[in-house]
């Protein structure tokens, strides 16, 4: 099948996400704020001209904010989209926002598919994507070629936006304190004479592990904060989790202290580093050497 | 090898390490607060008869002060034992506690092997529990029998006590938040819609997935909270993760958080519960009905 696709947003899962488009057979325009990446991605195989009547625009831009930008302020998608074309929507965004997407594309006739995705960069340049998807029939229908092309994993979580934005919004508030809990754990066995690589070889095959922990603390074992996810994220994300917690009088004690910890990381200027980094939010209040530090 | 071992504690974690003992071939002496329970052990092959020279001495009872009671109390062990026998003192205690402790027994000419268990009654009794063990050469040389009829997995972790118990605290850190952060993850997702086996189908798939979540979900989605592991282990558990961190100034606010929701568990009367119970906590405070709670 031809078909022709504009990716908005070429950070690194968005620009995985247009590889694999590519790699399906198509025409796949890249826009992003940064020419160059733009400029990058017609070097490796995308459309250089503007596309009039795309089938599909994939939204993996940062947050809402960006999302209702690009799709509908002063230059935004969607007003001069066809009726039919399919907006697939892969950044986390509360619940409400992405009702309110699906019911604005719905008045130019267009199609809005709640999309956020998980798995990393890696799997994003491989088209092995998970994504937690809800929206209607006839989006799921127009978004297939795209979500064949870049999922390994589609959650069909329900008829309607929304859903899908809600379940990322339950696995971020895991994973950020997975990620939180792991730090806290590894710093206070350091406390006690624990060494973060035996901390790793320990904790891992034990009761105590989890998903995050295994593919985060070898990042502080090598003292290697390189950003394949970084700690801004977690702010954002978690105050998605506690805005819409609130909404509803919901208690989400354990997601505050994480937070809290999170936000003292961007304090303390660790923003643009790996979310790892949280565990040296530990190290410092508590002047513990992590690995790469003593040096 | 023909032993004798005096196990002392025949709750469901002590009752499976001695009929691992058992099916070792070894001579088991079980003793326990509960007459019922020592009288059960004798049916099932124990020695009826009380043990003058055992050669490893088993602990597993609740916590500190009882270890310290049937090694050193009125009727403590340790006094009696000859010089050479081993102590393997399996409850969860504080790291200064077995040190403490090993200190003493060697007073007598006795070795004690800091060895927290970790896998539950059903790895117990299949002889296949993990142990987080330290001690000095001796004492893991005496206690070498005993590792091998009752556990899978011996981590070593040093050659003084202290070591074992410091990374069953690091573990016990892990486990009690992630069960907390499941349950209020799991809830939080009611709010938004999502059903309890909707959430263990997903999340379980992903990055936010724990073992402790994989373990643990299930009992909520089948409203079924038969006591594998109690709400009342986590208060005494993370206690001791909090006052070792105390003692060395480190802040754990993500273990505070967890302990608050164990604490209301507790007070609202469901310490004897499973502990995934603490998703009740969550769903009283937000009006939510778990499975079997609305029938």
């Amino acid at each position: 099948m031809s078909l022709n696709v504009t990716v908005i947003g070429l950070g690194s899962m968005g620009y995985g996400m247009a590889l694999s488009c590519l790699r399906a057979g198509y025409r796949v325009l890249g826009q992003d704020v940064a020419p160059e990446r733009a400029a990058q991605f017609v070097s490796d195989g995308g459309v250089a001209e503007p596309m009039d009547n795309p089938d599909a625009v994939v939204v993996v831009v940062l947050n809402a904010q960006q999302t209702e930008s690009v799709l509908f302020g002063a230059d935004g998608a969607v007003p001069h989209l066809r009726k039919g074309t399919v907006v697939i929507s892969c950044a986390t965004v509360p619940p409400d926002f992405a009702r309110e997407m699906e019911q604005r594309c719905a008045e130019h006739g267009v199609y809005y598919l709640d999309a956020p995705i998980s798995g990393g960069s890696v799997k994003a340049a491989a088209g092995k994507l998970s994504v937690m998807a809800s929206g209607n029939a006839e989006a799921f229908s127009a978004a297939e070629p795209i979500l064949d092309a870049t999922a390994e994993t589609v959650f069909r979580l329900g008829d309607a936006a929304g859903a899908g934005s809600a379940m990322k919004a339950v696995n971020q508030l895991l994973a950020g304190v997975h990620i939180a809990a792991m730090a806290e754990a590894m710093t206070f066995g350091m406390t006690q004479g624990i060494t973060p690589q035996r901390f790793l070889d320990v904790i891992s095959k034990c009761a105590g592990t989890s998903w995050m922990l295994e593919n985060r603390a070898p990042h502080i074992v090598a003292g290697d904060y390189t950003p394949h996810s970084q700690v801004n994220i977690w702010p954002k994300d978690l105050g998605i989790v506690l805005d819409t917690a609130e909404a509803t009088g919901f208690d989400a004690p354990i997601t505050q202290a994480a937070l809290g910890q999170y936000r003292k990381a961007v304090e303390i200027g660790l923003g643009h580093e790996d979310d790892a980094a949280v565990a040296k939010v530990y190290a410092h209040a508590s002047g513990l050497d992590l690995p790469g530090e003593d040096a």
